[in-house]
């Protein structure tokens, strides 16, 4: 049981960056769910025409961030960062996914929180003056992640109701010193938070209380309320860990309910795709915010809001250990 | 095979962050090698009294960041970003380590080069004016390492000559906005580079690229030759690695040989340690530079270093998949 977080945490930008293009690359079953229209790129072969799930999850990371960079009108050289983290061990989709970039790279592992990290990062560089364009990419693929994290796929192994269906896609963003918007204005870092939870088939349960945390603190440093966001997207707690942050939020002593959701609940019909607590995975906040989310700032149907990766930091060998699972978000604010 | 750096990837400090303390903890085989006198901590059990080789990684982590804290009269509440990576499926070392410090936290995944990411992007949010005071990190436990990434250390699988020692140890660098020095004053962030290595028992050849590719843009974007430097210091090519880098550097039209070092040479006696090719893993650049250079840099016998972690980016699958090895190296300038 880990303590929260002490100190301030939150940075606001004296010359927001803008998020010039974002881009989202998806896997079938994303394709038929209720956001299929908002993604670039859909695919309907889980392999992506490779020939393993760790090549295809590369093969999504390499599409989607030079999609994301052609949508700019700008070519890889000149970007100057990319962060980019998934949930393979050693982030190998990433790395694999940006080997034939050329472009001076950072990789990030914050689980599911990772593009919160990347994107954060990179208007820290922008606006302390490193980096003219800067890409943050998050991946995941559902096969590759039940291989590295759960059962071989071939069992057939039965999901507990609480448990979350990997998203397959990648969603990237170029961030740019210069735009018309949306702007990220701020970002609060959150540290690592465990509050026990050992269950790794109820990750929401474990991810709430990292949320809660730097949502609470991104608050308290800026001075805002609640209602001040049109929107407050959470990465991926799905139903189980949403209900749990409304409450851990309250005993904070703010009342998210009327603007929270939640990218884990969005990106799926749980009524009729069998996905349980809903989706998961860095490419479930990663592709919404690139696909859904995005197209809503840019349109101006949402003006203001805030942005929450959430992240599970545990491994397989943690788990069989007897170890609780440590959970990190960070909370990306961006006004149009 | 992939193409290289493409485009301008340094940056000068406008007023360079300083490295105001550093701390090392390692292990026994550590303790008996050539750099023991400079390190802080040495433990002869390589449990550092935990049940686990990966929660003894996690005791390292933990011990070592709060030993270099402790140490520039700090406490945590006034760090306001950890950096952290390791080399442990999911960077659970550098996750369970930072889990009770209460502090904004970034984990990297950079393999040997994470020491190297950290120190960058901390320079940078210091130099950008987000921050006072960053913490960067970087370990690795022998134990675990072999494990994670070839053969059950019951087995006493036979070790080729090429292969490298995983160090047990971290080192730690506290960065601030104000200080004596020595101050970081620029740094080149390294891309992806893959010449095609297969073998991930000569990690050294895989890295040599990436190592050459970062040195040799540090030069042509700073306008700089190699004895600008007293002292060019790579993570850990290990011997293998070291003679392959001194020949690229050749190739570039740069003559490295008389101002050259390697991390993972100089952390044990290749002679009497039996480490074949020499030391590796995040630790052991982290460490060397935490005690040996540091300490150095501190006395004025270095006055100008290069300091270049180097990391071999594949995991367990992806070799076994046949891919080749994707590594990376950046390249941070300290001047006292």
């Amino acid at each position: 049981m880990s303590v929260k977080h002490m100190g301030k945490a939150s940075v606001r930008f004296s010359a927001p960056p803008t998020i010039l293009t974002t881009a989202s690359v998806v896997g079938p079953k994303e394709g038929e769910g209720p956001l299929a229209q908002y993604f670039d790129e859909i695919s309907d072969d889980m392999l992506f025409g490779q020939k393993t799930w760790e090549q295809a999850e590369s093969e999504i990371v390499r599409k989607t961030i030079e999609l994301a960079v052609q949508k700019a009108n700008l070519t890889m050289p000149d970007i100057n960062y990319i962060f980019a983290g998934d949930l393979l061990n050693q982030i190998s989709g990433s790395t694999y996914g940006v080997r034939d970039l050329g472009c001076s790279y950072f990789g990030l592992f914050g689980a599911c929180s990772a593009i919160g990290s990347g994107m954060s990062l990179g208007a820290m560089l922008i606006d302390g003056g490193f980096a003219d364009y800067v890409v943050s990419s998050a991946s995941s693929h559902f096969c590759g992640t039940e291989k590295t994290f759960r059962f071989p796929l071939e069992l057939g192994t039965q999901r507990p109701p609480t448990s979350s269906w990997t998203v397959t896609g990648d969603g990237a963003v170029v961030l740019a010193k210069q735009g018309n918007g949306p702007y990220v204005t701020a970002v609060t870092t959150g540290a690592v938070v465990d509050m026990g939870v050992t269950d790794a088939n109820c990750m929401g349960a474990a991810m709430a209380p990292a949320a809660a945390d730097v949502i609470a603190t991104h608050f308290k440093d800026l001075g805002l309320a609640p209602d001040y966001y049109d929107v407050i997207a959470t990465g991926d707690l799905g139903s189980v860990g949403s209900a749990l942050l409304v409450q851990l939020m309250q005993q904070e002593g703010f009342d998210i309910s009327q603007v929270h959701t939640d990218c884990g609940l969005l990106i799926f019909d749980r009524e009729t795709q069998d996905v349980d607590s809903g989706g998961s995975g860095c490419g479930c906040s990663a592709a919404t915010f690139a696909g859904y989310f995005y197209r809503q700032l840019k349109e101006g149907s949402i003006r203001k809001m805030l942005f929450v990766p959430t992240g599970a930091l545990h491994s397989v060998v943690t788990v069989q250990q007897g170890e609780s699972i440590p959970a990190i978000a960070h909370a990306v604010a961006i006004e149009s």
